[in-house]
């Protein structure tokens, strides 16, 4: 049997696109001692993957000739280490490809939880990304006036709903009919904005009379532009992605009104990443499920199958044409 | 007995000029029923004052033909009120004048501390903004590395000195060698960096080898942005003021990296007015009183006199030229 890789032929110029990656067969790799050999079952698909091709940021930027990076879920195939076994469900850093070898201690054992997909979503990165980022850096308290950017996406979703939970007014920009359907329909949101079809400063006038107390900020540029006046005295912006900066040579320009908005209306900025507090996921996953078991909270996801699809799924993500938390499933589980 | 007046005549284009401004006599204000005579002592300058002619900041913007607006140190003549009399020190709106009619409730009545300049400099606007700014905004824990822009300004000095005095390296930012001097010799930063002079990345590198954990800034703009990559992790910005922004008809362009770094590095920025904290000025003014009883605390003041050099001293302060608060004494004290 043969591996097969998915690898960065070249750094993108401008736009990402299906020249930038090749496919190619590999040798089956082998575990050595204290590594396990996993089988790829799902690959999460994130805007940020687009970022680390820019160079550095939280991780160290990706090079032409690498294996495209992930972090997946997989099913352990042969163990070298007590600490797994083979048929057990882990998170590990397997890159776009069937098969990896990585080290036993770096394999975060997952439950049996099914969809395992939820893994990936709800319980993933975007769960606890939206939970910390909009409970801890936002704080929004009840009756507050809660926007976010690609609220349709992964994070958005959860963050809008979360909201909505904490007794919020949620309005959510998204790209499109469709996705504006779903925010006020399925997701509960109260308003939602078609920031493609509609002028973005009568929306948010519109749709927040008071102003915006918390924008939950996915996208940048233009969004975070355009929002800014618009915020209320005291308010708070988390910044949680920029995904309008990724896919691009040439990133729009940062808003105007910084830093003097931010003073006039007494205004607080805070970028995170869930690494800041990851040592509290106990706590956050514990809080979703509860939200999941008593059906407040929907989950879309957006999957598609097919290990050779994933360049195509990126890019199409990165276009915004996913809804909710695209994941790409690259074989079944076998155990 | 004449009253004196300064008005903006006209509303810059670009830079201020002293061409903006035009003196006239009027007559003698007549206080009515609960109200007060005013005699301007010292009209405090402040950068912001120019953000006034630029429209609605966080009060109503300056027409040509207003009475250039100040809030002064000023002495009680007459009064038609039980709250005030004859003699009493106040602050109060009088705009730049010899002579104001004011409410009675508007009129703080000042303590009779000598000298009086320090009401509008440690225990005024200055040593307040920077205490709140700082303290609750920027929360430096000792030992963190502290820069501050505008270091030799009214509100810089006392937010570095500040710093010092909880524990933190601090690393001033000015404009000049007599200024940079005055930050190392006078007011105990441990660097200073001349942003005339010297290349500002550099100077960053070499005196915050360990990034920057709080910015607390006066400037905005190029500062601003040079500032943003040598953040520490987790580092807060305290945007006080933006003085860059306002003498012009083209502010510099908003920081690149907006909000790309402060994802990456978890950087919170965090605008503010004094207002925000006013209900807790006893709490600072008696720290700050501590630190001027034990000699811990510099005070540098700027002092001008002559009610005619008030255009003059303004635009000067907009070019940086003062070292410290600069304050233009109007008239002596009678009482």
């Amino acid at each position: 049997m043969q591996n097969r890789q998915i690898i960065l032929a070249k750094l993108p110029q401008g736009k990402l696109t299906l020249d930038c990656f090749q496919t190619r067969e590999a040798p089956m790799p082998l575990p050595g001692p204290e590594e396990v050999l996993l089988r790829t079952l799902y690959v999460p698909l994130d805007a940020a993957s687009r970022a680390w091709m820019q160079g550095v940021t939280y991780r160290s930027g990706l090079q032409a000739g690498d294996v495209m990076a992930a972090t997946a879920l997989a099913e352990v195939v042969e163990s070298r280490s007590p600490l797994l076994a083979a048929g057990d469900l882990v998170l590990a850093e397997t890159g776009w490809q069937t098969f990896a070898v990585v080290p036993a201690a770096g394999a975060l054992k997952q439950s049996g939880i099914v969809p395992h997909t939820h893994l990936l979503s709800v319980y993933g990165v975007p769960g606890l990304t939206a939970y910390f980022g909009l409970l801890e850096c936002g704080r929004p308290e009840a009756g507050e006036t809660v926007v976010v950017s690609a609220a349709a996406g992964a994070v958005g979703m959860f963050a809008g709903q979360i909201a909505r939970l904490r007794g919020c007014r949620t309005v959510g920009i998204a790209g499109g009919g469709a996705k504006t359907a779903l925010l006020t329909d399925r997701l509960g949101f109260d308003a939602a904005i078609d920031y493609k079809k509609e002028n973005l400063h009568d929306a948010l006038r519109r749709s927040c009379p008071n102003g915006i107390d918390v924008l939950f900020d996915n996208v940048g540029g233009d969004i975070l532009a355009a929002s800014l006046p618009h915020m209320a005295k005291h308010g708070r912006i988390v910044c949680c992605g920029a995904v309008s900066q990724y896919d691009t040579a040439s990133p729009p320009a940062a808003p105007a009104g910084i830093p003097g908005l931010l003073i006039v209306n007494s205004l607080t900025m805070r970028g995170f990443l869930l690494a800041d507090f990851l040592h509290r996921q106990e706590q956050a996953l514990a809080a979703l499920a509860a939200w999941v078991t008593e059906e407040k909270l929907a989950i879309i996801e957006d999957l598609i199958t097919g290990f050779e699809l994933l360049p195509a799924a990126l890019i199409g993500l990165l276009a915004g044409e996913n809804i909710g938390k695209r994941i790409v499933q690259v074989a079944r589980r076998a155990a």
